[in-house]
């Protein structure tokens, strides 16, 4: 029996539940995962019980609490100093922090417009211009991370940028949303671990849906 | 001369630039401030020599160029341990991290509707319910880290925590948005700064003013 106790909303379309997920699958650290599903409609009601913020992820630790997935990636490198959540190096570690935190309150347009959906047939969106340039943005950060660490992550092995990112190789997949080079090595590097091929096999199982509105 | 030159884009407005320079003064860091004043008409084209985001604020230290408000204020942490950028105590620290993520990704009503703007008379502003709900959320995040730590600040002493929500008693300030005692004892601490009557003066001072809804 873990310690841990990760509270997730959903496989299939929660991202921000995802960016943990696949921390703690790939780096071997035991945890018990609880999926309470959302429910929009009522403001999820259920989650009062275990989310201070009243949204997911969460994880429990003993006594603690801690909400946010980079908070608690955050906490994960604490707590592991030698899983390699970070970068060793301190300026890598810098970088990798600043396109994480790009990642965590930016690229609104691509978010909203092209919600994280595994069981989604892929297919092609026209999407606009707004969602063209955050695409490009990550499309460079990639580029410039990979070419400075000479892969198959971004920082070389698999850090919590990585977990951050995750969820956009996803989307970039299912809407089909560039055919750029350096996608096709990241997302092979991504969807080769273990944890992706986990996440995604229970995300396809899953049988609810919600309108892409709500996501 | 520093080795840090922080760059912002303004005082008056600019929330996330306040934060890494409320800390950086508050934590007696020396660092060279280099303002490059907004051009959002024309998608701020002079932020593209120092920025990758394009954003505000980037910290240069020598070669390494760092930025987002919540990387920005890790790598300081990183750098100066004896700081305490982060509160010592490793539950503490990431009840700190994660409303500082919470804030980092989140209120977006509240950013929406009250953008900081120190400059600004103080008036009550008729708000709808999201942004009710998010000043709610902060007051109950405030009140329950002020009572666990005791004060003044959110985990007794200055830590990352103030220094992303010092823009946000600002916005309550100004737009009159609660009269609950949390605010008052907190605001008294925050505004008890040297830094953030620095920071205050100047942005009085500054001349330049743009539509509200650009911010």
């Amino acid at each position: 029996m873990s310690d841990f106790k990760l509270f997730i909303g959903n496989k299939n379309y929660s991202s921000w539940s995802f960016r943990p997920w696949i921390a703690l699958v790939e780096k071997d650290i035991p945890f018990e995962e609880v999926l309470v599903p959302f429910d929009f409609e009522n403001g999820n009601p259920e989650f009062r019980d275990f989310s201070p913020s009243m949204k997911v992820p969460v994880l429990k630790h003993g006594e603690l609490t801690v909400w946010d997935s980079l908070a608690i990636l955050e906490y994960l490198a604490d707590v592991f100093p030698g899983k390699g959540l970070w970068p060793e190096d301190r300026s890598a570690r810098a970088h990798a922090r600043a396109i994480s935190a790009e990642m965590h309150s930016g690229f609104g347009a691509l978010r909203q417009a092209c919600p994280m959906n595994m069981r989604r047939p892929v297919e092609t969106l026209a999407v606009n211009d707004r969602v063209k340039s955050d695409v490009a943005r990550i499309l460079s950060i990639w580029s410039e991370c990979l070419e400075a660490s000479g892969g198959p992550f971004l920082f070389g092995s698999f850090t919590i940028a990585d977990a951050m990112y995750a969820p956009v190789v996803s989307r970039f997949e299912t809407y089909s949303l560039t055919d750029h080079a350096v996608f096709a090595t990241y997302r092979a590097a991504m969807t080769g671990t273990k944890a992706w091929r986990e996440w995604r096999t229970d995300a396809l199982k899953e049988t609810w849906i919600v309108a892409e509105d709500e996501i």
